[in-house]
């Protein structure tokens, strides 16, 4: 796993990474301290606004409530065992980020840090703490989006419990039987 | 295309097929009309219970509303050029189960009507109506499942915006990092 070169790219457009269904890795600070948590159960809920189910359990939980922020990071297929590492541990006992060797990068809205490993890092402020308490979902305004140039999509991997994760690792590409309003 | 044979499925397990975040096709009916729609944005919300997204102006909109039911439908990675016209197309236009050959079968809990030729199709009630007006958001209770004995996962498509899908394809078993107890 390396850290990777990324550009700025339209926050309205972050659906191409997140409606796919991947595993993510949500990191936050809070008073100096960070935590990674993995979160399989999340959707897009308009044009850069993403709902993330955080359990309260999860230590993740009060950072993410309390600082009003996290990053929202895409790993790739080769980050498999990392991902399973993080969702088997708890930051409430180690640092996630010396335990499994990834870089915390700043971040330029919050202070929650990047994952340099992950494909696509999304800035994100919690826009509606409403639905919490009903239902464990943050609401998050994505503020900012890191991602490389290229490829368009990485290989991600896509839980389905039992510890069985489906891989993407090719994509179909059907533009041309589109309507063209239909695209974007 | 073809029906496919299937058996119950448990209702706690259907995370598998929804949390990957395969492109879905949700089935309804209301006096007699039915509908499809194509649907890239949903999630868990509880084992047993799915978020989608549904936007007011779809056909199935109210369809889905009034009737308080649908059939979430999983179509696999062969299906994806009907998978892009149903989502190219409106139900107030025409009858979709005739347009694009699929095979309306009877539900055993709900009116709408199961698509034979998807993989796994999820029975459904609608659940929660309070996110509907703020979020278009839809909460589902699973009441019954049908899905092949096997494979565990078929090859599925995840949309990713500008007309193309990421295919997954393949599976990776990682069960052995896993602490028993995040298994299930």
């Amino acid at each position: 796993m390396a850290v990777r070169k990324k550009h700025d790219f339209p926050v309205d457009k972050v659906r191409r990474f997140i409606e796919p269904g991947p595993v993510i890795l949500i990191s936050s600070a809070l008073k100096g301290e960070t935590d990674i948590m993995t979160c399989g159960w999340h959707m897009m809920m308009g044009y850069g606004v993403i709902g993330c189910f955080i359990w309260d359990q999860n230590h993740s939980f009060d950072l993410i409530r309390k600082s009003r922020e996290c990053v929202i990071n895409v790993p790739t297929a080769d980050m498999a065992k990392t991902v399973v590492g993080i969702g088997n541990t708890t930051g409430a006992e180690i640092d996630k980020f010396a335990e499994f060797g990834l870089t915390a990068q700043p971040a330029e809205r919050v202070r929650a840090p990047l994952i340099g490993e992950c494909f696509a890092n999304l800035e994100c402020r919690l826009a509606d703490t409403r639905l919490i308490s009903r239902y464990s979902l943050f609401v998050f305004d994505v503020l900012k989006a890191h991602v490389p140039k290229s490829p368009r999509l990485p290989h991600m991997i896509h839980y389905s419990g039992d510890g069985i994760f489906a891989v993407s690792a090719r994509t179909a590409n059907l533009r041309k039987r589109f309507k063209p309003e239909m695209l974007d």
